[in-house]
């Protein structure tokens, strides 16, 4: 599948690696069209099956699409990226409104009564986001065994079919075996407002090698 | 141990009941002496050990509080509880700042640059608040075998004997296994700030016997 990936960092090229390395073609999505870190992330993956360009070209490029921009920038991204080439596909909205401005740890610049997933699916109408995998590191995203024992990746969005399309995906590309479906984008509030309890974990561990693990009497 | 309960919802009685049930003197407090519920409560649980009065009652009687009022009147319950009556002691505080003036689901009153347990925090220097157990249903608080497999109870707060003790409370009382200390109380913010994934997950599940478990690859 031909799949664009908006942003060139450390969640961006895990991913796009991951999808190069299971056969699909990837078009590595930046502000500019010759951004060092998507070439150097071109090189890296050594693949005629990835490739970078502008966030346009990467969103023209894909079928499906993965927001991993930093999310201050995410929906200044999106425009750049263009509602047409945004329109019917399926956007995977990775990305964390977290901000830093304000010094260490980050605050969320959007929460509670929104979140970064709603804003996009109301900018973007016409594109089917689903809001999955922020709640871990990106390297547990596509190797979920990195965590001992079952855990679970959580994703809400507004279109059923766009959200069991995305359940395959973690299932059979990433080898998630649990995917917990929230409802509705609104629950991305939830979603993205755990970020301060995994900040304070990571601190507490020293090691992102962790995940939420929904644990059930029923 | 002499205990005050503050609040005299469906927390609060799970919680009293418990502590009675272990040989506790539990003190039930809220707003008024004679408060209704709280009359109730002391009935059902049919004991001596539990009694009822007000917030300055219940807090002047116990060694250990308990702060189980709903999060929107928790500042100003422990206003009425008194500083003198909270000097020096243990409070840790269960309550959730959930607003339900707008509507279903509940927003946060505080929440980003700010939580309930850091406000009670500052509001009381001179007690030791730690906050503990309120990212659970009450029943599991006291009983966490009600949900399969191992999960987590958090805590933090500034004094580290208190969340020794709070922690031995935890285990000993309520039969935890696992209790993650995330620091100070400013991790506060994270513990509050997973309710709206909570909240998710309630209406997907329509049973509140879950928790949370923190997976780990180390």
């Amino acid at each position: 599948m031909k799949i664009g990936i908006l942003g060139t960092g450390i969640v961006g090229s895990t991913i796009g690696s991951k999808l190069v390395e299971l056969g699909h073609e990837v078009k590595m999505g930046s502000r500019s069209r010759n951004n060092e870190k998507a070439i150097e992330w071109v090189k890296s993956v050594g693949s005629d099956r990835a490739t970078q360009g502008n966030f346009a070209e990467a969103t023209s490029f894909g079928e499906l699409i993965f927001n991993c921009t930093s999310g201050a920038n995410s929906l200044e991204a999106l425009r750049q990226a263009g509602g047409v080439n945004l329109q019917g596909k399926i956007l995977i909205d990775v990305a964390n409104p977290l901000d830093f401005s304000k010094g260490m740890p980050p605050t969320l610049s959007v929460c509670n009564t929104d979140s970064l997933g709603e804003q996009i699916q109301r900018e973007f109408p016409q594109t089917k986001v689903v809001k999955a995998l922020n709640t871990m590191n990106c390297k547990i995203m596509v190797n979920p065994r990195l965590v001992r024992g079952e855990h679970d990746v959580f994703l809400c969005g507004n279109d059923f079919e766009a959200k069991t399309r995305v359940t395959g995906i973690l299932k059979n590309w990433f080898g998630w075996t649990e995917v917990i479906d929230l409802g509705d984008i609104s629950a991305a509030k939830g979603m993205e407002m755990v970020l301060p309890l995994w900040l304070s974990l990571l601190g507490k561990y020293q090691n992102p090698n962790f995940n939420f693990k929904i644990a059930r009497g029923f």
